[in-house]
């Protein structure tokens, strides 16, 4: 921590702040410049409040130098955490494909869906039972009747599944019916959601909040890990900018840089990333190309009838050519499906 | 709704696609052009999914016409709604003016806070027994006894108290204990927690969120209104932009424009509105001068001990200026506090 | 400016680091941690680059301890500047009114604008010859001619002008027929422009960009002040933001914190602000309840007819109407207008 | 265009609408719903003003149905534009990689980067010589000077160049010693320079603005066509968002959508797309995986000795691993370097 005093604060002003942090067990280190003072901070700095600190007077800014997350960071584990689900090592040099549709609408729709990823080698399969939708009057999802359905179509076809979980009364119920937990974008900073799942094994598929920073995503993550659960696999999904010809900003850069700062792996979802079916094989192409240890897709049997998400879900088809097309990348990445 | 077709989609296309809204009780009237297929579709457009839509072959977009949401709306009741607690119409000629700390500490820092405050003949207090931190290692509230303590002070000063919740199970305690409940910004698509405090008849305060645009906001008070609460407050509490100098970026015109759309009451937040002790007094002058119901300021004994938000905290003397020097705006715009 | 380095960076890296600032004549001064080292370092920090320092082997981060501007700095000059045109003191306690079309159409459309607006005391009108339009099939103004009908009607008026210019060429010809040039958001960062209007002694009046932080609008205005010209008039007019129920989002926080860091006067343009005619008055009250030291309004004499921004501007009567409303706010704040 | 009546807007003002589009030589068909009425109108919609349509009383709003540019639409040329530079074919299946320092410095510097990079097969080198630098104190590049540097190492190793052009009297110069004209972020909305370098035949880099949606970059590129210069190569470089672990949001979703909307190459800027030496590697190939026609990179012979854009250059080492790396990402997408 830096702390920069105000230009001609008093002496007695930077003696208070460093009595309050030796107070703490930490070591001010003071520099007396000619225009100001600038305190230097020994010790573990992330039990301290930048807001605390700047509330004192003669303090012009306080700085952060260490990451406020711990046990997510690259630092506390340089091995990438590999989250093992049916059989995928997500965080491996297998890339990890997850899909399936939006939303779970019927057991025929699931049966479609789940017999045709299976065909293509899928092992994990996505459908949402409980939605967040942003109006009252839009399909809620088919809650624990859903869950049945889910759970039924994926044990037929061998497949592991993750759905969305929105309600810790809803916990023991979806942790018995599926094989990972969704936290989603809006949920991100859903705090009291996080220390529950934090507290099972399951492994957690984390979505970034639309308008999350990268340090934010990594702190959701620690709530989890700081509960004791390490099997997070994050995921990128789009930030919500300017921009209105896509539906979100598919912000490829945190692949590499997330990698660089933890140990946790990531994949990337560009059907959310995009909500245009056109750009989800060029934008799967590009996540793989810049390291995503996976992704997750949408298909739906007749996505026109999808009760949502309709107009960005691949029909089983179209998934199967997204498939074949993004082989060449993985190979080109050193890595197999 | 309008639905352009593709330029060149054959007939047959808008066909299917008129048939599948008349099947939904929608009476679609096509416009057909030289280059291609307008239809518009008369009837209640809410229950239709753009998505939907648009995944139906050779249409190239669909718009809505009318507002996604109808209770909140101004078109389903023209006079505003007033939200009365503790003697305070907010929605009326009276500014509302709630006043507290970020979070409860002590009895001691509450009793402080609400003799100080009441003093001022401000009669709705806030505090924080549960905080939602953006990091586990920050202090995350007293809880219980936190709201024990509200609820004490408050009775002791006759105020009326709002609190945030953060998790459904604490729902039942929280009602009994505090007077309002506030949904706070992370929490504003949690819809199920916004389904739950519309089984209440308990005032809601409802912020925006960081990332939520006006419509989400009246969507997200749509929900608590359509499960039977109509005691909504909607708070303007600072977007998220590229700014850094100020820790939100509060748009102001969102109370005008709020105020054409909806007839529910709404109030500012100029604390987290830009996280910057010395903006709050100018931004709340600017709050009552564009029209809103009221402002929430957060005021502690001590800022600098303070567990939370230190550096945006008031003490009692600066929100005793603050009270004093808005005086000649409310009463310039024909207001009393 | 404070230089951390990464965590277990060997010693002769500071070194490398230190030995470069002493050659620029500046004083590092190091600080030995336990697990990394932190230099502090005394003088004109604004001649360094962070990017400079920051390539520099085993620097994890260069935090800037002062901001890079000093024309524009309070702490250059404690006092207000005023630009005075025509009578009218900006930066006064006078609130200075800029009124006026959008685009310069015709001698009869300025004659009329020109007439009622003087009629309501105001002194300095505004209209664009030259018209920044996002597609080249938009009217692009009616350059050298309008700029000659809008010298002639503001003579007849007894009024001054404000005018925007696009292009350097013009800029003899613009000075000659207007009293304050206007550089538009899209060129706030046309940095030739900049120094070539800083050379001239006009009143300048200088819009923040769509995406320009305050930062980045106090340091082009430190172009203008660093090239000879001390007549800068800034303008908030809104950000982009991911909100589209507005044109712009208007953040009138900035008019509180500018005055904080800077001595130039800054006023608000509520018309670009929110592109919204309903939301000009409200936001005009605003603008003044915070402190800004006017304000500038769009007014045409048929805004249906106008060739730009007919959305948004006022009719002369309305107008007329603002400009009552808005005295009791105007007097609250002690100002006149 | 679809222009919305308000509900209950009396049949008058429907009819004066329709009068004006009909003087206009458009076709306006009405459609008299139960509650309000709904106009398409037939014809070339890009002439009219939604504001002018928006200001007439009793219009809710109106909505575009086709895009607001032509020349650059994909609908006016359906086969990709090729920009042949010194060899290289900007659109064809060969990458094009261009790379150079962000400014010139020096005939020492500017002949060690064409040399390692002309030793790797580049065949484009990027250099500036004007620089613009978000305040006035830093280094604004050589000018004059710095192109000769330009032209002169360029030739000596058979390269062609690219450079940025800040001001109109800079134009000539520019055509004479440069073969390709860089139009940066912050002019991409300098309407008065984009018809300048429309009246060329100069090939044009228009690289994508901070803040500019995909839709005003194809605008901007409009005006260039419009004036008659067809040899437009698009460039995405990242967009500012809330994000600050990154300099640039890079949206390279922007690629595959712009390939669908327009006929135009477009290459990516990993270098200020990122702002991180260690993510360029890894976006250059998503930026390959995803459709780009190529990539710029800036080089430098001694990043730390730069003086702009220090942190974010590669050296002639590192940029020759990136071109080892890539190239099984170019070959994956059957294309050539």
């Amino acid at each position: 921590m830096i702390i920069v005093m105000k230009a001609g604060a008093p002496k007695d002003e930077a003696t208070a702040i460093m009595k309050e942090l030796e107070d703490k067990g930490l070591q001010p280190m003071p520099l007396y410049g000619v225009e100001r003072t600038v305190i230097a901070v020994i010790g573990e700095e992330r039990d301290l409040s930048i807001g605390h600190l700047e509330s004192f007077k003669g303090v012009e800014k306080v700085m952060r130098v260490v990451e406020p997350y711990k046990l997510v960071s690259k630092s506390s584990k340089a091995s990438t955490t590999i989250v093992e689900i049916n059989g995928v090592k997500i965080g491996s040099d297998q890339i990890a494909a997850i899909a399936g549709p939006c939303s779970i609408e019927s057991e025929e729709q699931m049966d479609k869906v789940a017999s045709s990823i299976s065909q293509l080698g899928i092992k994990i399969m996505r459908g949402g039972a409980y939605k967040p939708r942003t109006g009252p009057y839009s399909f809620q999802g088919m809650g624990k009747e859903g869950l049945e359905i889910l759970q039924k179509t994926a044990k037929k076809y061998n497949l592991a599944t993750v759905t969305e979980i929105l309600d810790i009364r809803d916990l023991d119920n979806i942790c018995e019916k599926a094989d990972m937990l969704q936290i989603g974008a809006r949920n991100m900073q859903n705090f009291e959601l996080l220390k529950e799942v934090g507290k099972t094994k399951k492994p957690i598929l984390l979505k970034r909040g639309l308008m999350a920073t990268i340090e934010e995503l990594l702190l959701a993550a620690e709530y989890i890990l700081a509960h004791g659960n390490p099997n997070v696999v994050l995921c990128e999904r789009g930030i919500r900018t300017f921009e209105k010809a896509v539906r979100n900003t598919l912000a490829l850069a945190t692949v590499p840089l997330v990698k660089e700062l933890s140990h946790l792996p990531i994949i990337v979802d560009p059907t959310h990333g995009t909500g245009k079916r056109s750009l989800i094989e060029p934008m799967t192409k590009a996540a793989i190309a810049c390291g995503a240890d996976g992704f997750i897709v949408e298909v739906h049997p007749n996505p026109s009838e999808a009760k949502s998400d309709a107009q960005q879900q691949l029909t089983p088809d179209e998934f199967a050519i997204l498939m074949e097309n993004i082989k060449p990348i993985v190979k080109a990445m050193n890595k197999t499906l």
